[in-house]
């Protein structure tokens, strides 16, 4: 049972016809919207399809991907459900594999591969040095030499798997104050990133992510998009700010540092969740859809003025509590949403009143476009496609979790001796 | 010019028409809702009217009112076109008029009078002691005893206007650590409240009102629902705690609160407005319309399950870049919108969800209320009632704002010189 | 090396000899101070002595404690070194043991038994029923008995052993908005806590502790004192609320807090940490060293005030970069010496500024008692009972690490995968 | 009376050999320290010798100044009693006065001006056109023209009367999602202060400066350090960031702020003050002593690495409930202790804990020197340039404050009617 209406095509059908009708008196074409819907795309991390957890436990689910393989068959249910995700972010060195067979697997499945990951907040088994203390602004040479290689590589991997970007997180910081000098931390830093970004191909972009904190609690190296936007400077043109929507500090106005981010040409994308008290990793738009809809009229607004436009789109989420699919889809069909919402915003009528200093009508412009129910336009564009009017509803028919779950071995729980 | 579509009468019949089909498709009676609409209503504050500002500025607007019965015909307007504000909440000593001519020009102009609210955070003309350094909770007796005084009068003046409710927010607290003792100053509001708590009418209720901070900058003496909480219950059974928003700390779940209070039997009512930082009393649904929803989700639900249980809704912002009267009309009708679209959520459905721990269909029921343009619903209640379709587009139309900006004279900007 | 002055016994002396003048003219009398001291003592945690993590990564250190006897034997250090901590406070069931053992165990070390603690937030090896979905709130009647079963075992291990309280911490909460029913979760949380209070012994105190958000990222049962403050009011007198430092909303007043619970008869204790962002649990005094000491503020206050005052103190943190056992004393003396300067304030003049609203000289008064360094006070109250003046350099010259390093094995990293 | 011991000159100089002693065993000369102490200035803003308020009320004193020649006695008291404050820094249009008046009145006082602050927060009596939109970003040309206009008024008074700095704050944002475009909005102030920055001399410096919030309540042009950092990049060599310790988001690490900024050559100053929720304009280092330690930590360490380091010191408060003279000679002392304390670090151990990640030692290096008593040092500093050792009680002595409450006409209250 599903609690939105379940909807045959003939209810769809109408429903889509009589918005059709709604939105042609504001003077917006249905199809071109439907159109926008088609086309767009949202990466799918690897690891969210795995159950997430916290410091105090994870709990696991029936049928969790063994390996890189699992995952992209994870994926792929994934994206032939909504139509939205075509491509998987592969994390490494959790996903190492044979390249080869990564590209045939993919290919068989329909599926491309968004930015590489890096890992250097953990300790691979059998890896020499520790990342203890840090890694790419770690004080010994050797610690941020070690980094430096691991991100070379998986520029390598997502070379031979055709991938365009690499995503650089790093946990580096402090827990005391003292503990750490913050301008030597970020020299050395900025030194081990140039090193990285030497071995960027020329078609690739470099993303680096900030975030506020954890799990660094004194400091951390890249901790807002103020030290994420000068690193993004002195790396050189194809380095550029990744914004996690839950990398912030309290009350944040997340939406403005996109608008800076894109003025100054240094917005790289972005991954999506949502969040209601630090990096919660929760569902995007599932805590404030407002939100993620005043980041995506950014992103609509900047597609209209700015060149060469084209934020990746990337969900990053933790999945503590559902099935990582259902989750993984609920939150793409979100994005989309917020999205094709934001694509109704009458810009010219909100410069209008933006320059006459109408706050009132302006902010009604917005929310006008917010209040549309553009599920009948993402529906209709989904079964166009081939994907399915309500994607949850058709998997749960489907049985995929249970055939697995009897393919899969049940994963320990892990981490709960951590308090 | 409007930004939503300029919906005439038919146009307006067939979206309710066609929103009536998809209801039905739930199960929904929309007529039903039509009537839960129609009955709805907020208290406008009779402060609201006026223009608001910060301690740096006041920018005044055309027009504003000049004493409590322009008040009151601004609030006329507000409620003669949204059909949603039927009474006014009066501020003392502002608001100080005959009763008589009170209680005749709000008959006259078809308003009803709402909760009475003192003031004994800043100081009046001819005030005989200062509340500098607090008031009900003022380490001298007399301080407190004049406060008290002025309560029991706020009471004696709502008793002739027809007023059921007193409203109490102290701005008492403390600048420094060490400048005032928490707990000796506690007891002193406790007894001070006692005497006003003394002097209320058998048919009235008294509401309490929590902030964190501002205008004390260290402590506050009410500063959160637990303390609130202590205080209605030492105070007895006419005693409630009053939500206000705007006043929590950073991140903190308002609608868990909103959920205790009403478990444990002392849910007062609202100050419904909207906030990003602290007390910014922006329009109610303005920054966050997801928070909003979620509280009347509770309120909604409570109604089912609560005997006796009504809830005062009053408004309170500041309205410093807007027409006031325009804010309220929109606020109103958010207000309305949010708790319209918690009356859809399948309750059955829900309770299901949440006793399997099928966590993803709880929350998409709840997205699915929310997801819904219940516009239509509410634009017919108006129009049956004899408001308006588009309020604001008919305010404006009106042109009662040139029309009173001729008969008031200018008001000085006011508070300039604070930094 | 050790950054304080290496001090011999004659250079403490001389210090001690200066102090004591100073604060004979401010009329304290400094032997009095150090008795204070001497008889100061805060409970370790047994959890505290192995190396701590994040969700994303636990890096080991040397010698980590194997099983609770090792625990013991590094907790006896600390004891031993510090002369501050004479009790331990065990975690079922990671340190369940044979109590006959354990009391042997800790009568050779000279250790007491502080508070037991139960674990129902994560799932222990072979327990037939999950708290993925919470523990004593679970929808699910035969989760509740579970958990209600693990407490009361908990009481039965403490019994054997001497201990005399329970602390009940427990994850449960929400992800989603909709995911739980507040108030039917608060409702069962209620009702399975009331059967874990029928079965305290009579000389046993319960503490419940609050959170505001980790594990659960959208709602959290317990989440603020005000929800503590009802289940301790709900249980009964044996009932109280644990204050943990770190479990707060960003700028809230926790010093009030602790004033308000001790007000009302409900402050049970403490679990001292410091945090800048969330639960970080880093060293107490560590990022906020005031605001410990405003906190060790009310409980000197209060000490002359309330009848039976005895707040219970253990340290409750995660040591992810430094030597847990050095943490531990470090923190075990910043939390002495905050309750020593807190013993510092002159509380006569005191009132009196708070009287007159001398706001000015009121925080001075405060900062006058915090500016002192009480520290020849406490090396030398620590040295005449036998302990150290230095206790980590002490620690640092004793080998202690490398010798357990050497006996123990290497745990695993563990944690790595959750990203 | 004053809480800290009444210290005659005998005990002082009894005081400061013991803490000469303890410093010796460090290796640290307590002569040296006393030099510096007796260098360190700090401006006082003109603003802050009167009474401060919020939007609900402000409270006045006795004897408020009525015009800058009043403040520049009260800051001639600041100075004379605490020999810390040679320079008051003026706010345009309030201290608008002829320079000449200005200038001899300064020189007879042995008052120097530090940076000049312009005002478009508010609407000057008389001015043309309003702030209420926005100024340097309004969205009329006009109105930018009138702020730019302004500003360069200010650099031209400060020209006559000897300033080498102008400060630039503008409350400029918005109130509603879509009230204003961020990027618009950017663009119009860059190109209204690059028309400011074209009008500075050229031995003159400017000093943006940031805020989360208020009085703009849903986005604020210059929000956080990273945009401030943009704009002191886009102006040129002469445009700096000045930071107010109290306009940053919950949880903040304000001290990395501060290297970052120094890291990249755009430190210019700060705006001294402390806060617990907001901009709260508190006396410095009355809530968080130890971070403005932790500030003064980064700018003692940039001294020895970083040619031409030079920040500006400059106290912005508002006080509300103590005498602002009180207020102003405590603050100045709390900031030169801090400065003092950092000074005590010793940098080379710190600088090897930091390489060997000896987390604890680091720290304990830090916490050394904060918990180091320097008021022996600060005090006979003072006393040698013949200020006061104990300022406060040598002002309440004095009779200042009685003697001009009996010149100076009382002032009214203001700002009572904003709720």
């Amino acid at each position: 049972m599903t609690v939105q209406e379940t909807r045959g095509e003939a209810e769809l059908r109408r429903d889509y016809e009589a918005l059709g009708e709604r939105l042609a008196r504001r003077g917006v074409e249905i199809e071109a919207l439907k159109r926008r819907a088609a086309a767009f795309g949202v990466a799918v991390p690897s690891w969210g399809v795995g159950t997430g957890g916290t410091r105090f436990a994870r709990f696991p689910g029936a049928g969790e991907p063994r390996h890189i393989f699992d995952k992209l068959d994870d994926c792929a249910v994934i994206a032939r459900l909504t139509g939205a995700t075509p491509t998987v972010s592969l994390h490494i060195p959790w996903d190492k594999a044979d390249p080869a067979a990564l590209r045939q697997k993919a290919a068989e499945l329909g599926l491309g591969f968004d930015a590489m990951n890096s890992n250097t907040f953990s300790d691979a088994p059998g890896q020499p040095l520790s990342y203890k203390f840090g890694s790419l602004s770690h004080s010994d040479r050797q610690v941020r030499a070690q980094a430096v290689e691991h991100n070379l590589e998986c520029i390598a991997i997502g070379e031979a798997i055709g991938s365009k970007a690499l995503t650089v997180w790093v946990g580096d910081g402090s827990n005391f104050p003292g503990q750490s000098s913050f301008t030597r931390q970020f020299e050395r830093y900025l030194e081990a990133m140039a090193q990285v970004y030497a071995g960027l191909p020329d078609d690739w972009r470099l993303f680096t992510e900030h975030k506020m904190f954890e799990p660094a609690f004194y400091s951390t190296v890249v901790q807002d998009w103020g030290t994420n936007y000068l690193i993004a400077q002195e790396l050189g043109p194809k380095a550029f700010c990744l914004v996690d929507l839950g990398h912030h500090a309290p009350n944040v106005n997340i939406e403005m540092i996109v608008a800076r981010l894109i003025q100054f040409g240094k917005l790289g994308g972005f991954h999506f969740n949502d969040s209601k008290y630090g990096d919660d990793d929760l569902d995007a738009g599932s805590v404030d859809p407002f939100r993620l809809f005043l980041v995506f009229n950014e992103l609509v607004d900047a597609e209209g003025r700015v060149d060469g436009f084209h934020p990746a789109h990337m969900i990053d989420q933790s999945h503590n509590v559902t099935d990582p699919i259902e989750s993984l889809m609920t939150s793409a069909m979100e994005i989309e949403r917020a999205y094709l919402q934001a694509s109704l915003v009458d810009r010219q009528a909100l410069a209008g009143y933006q320059d006459e200093n109408d706050a009132l009508m302006a902010a009604q412009t917005l929310k006008a476009a917010f209040r549309t129910d553009v599920e009948p336009i993402l529906a209709l564009a989904r079964l166009e496609k081939g994907a399915e009017i309500d994607p949850v509803a058709a998997y749960r028919r489907s049985g995929y979790r249970a055939k697995v779950a009897a393919e899969r071995p049940a994963v320990a729980g892990g981490s709960g001796g951590i308090v």
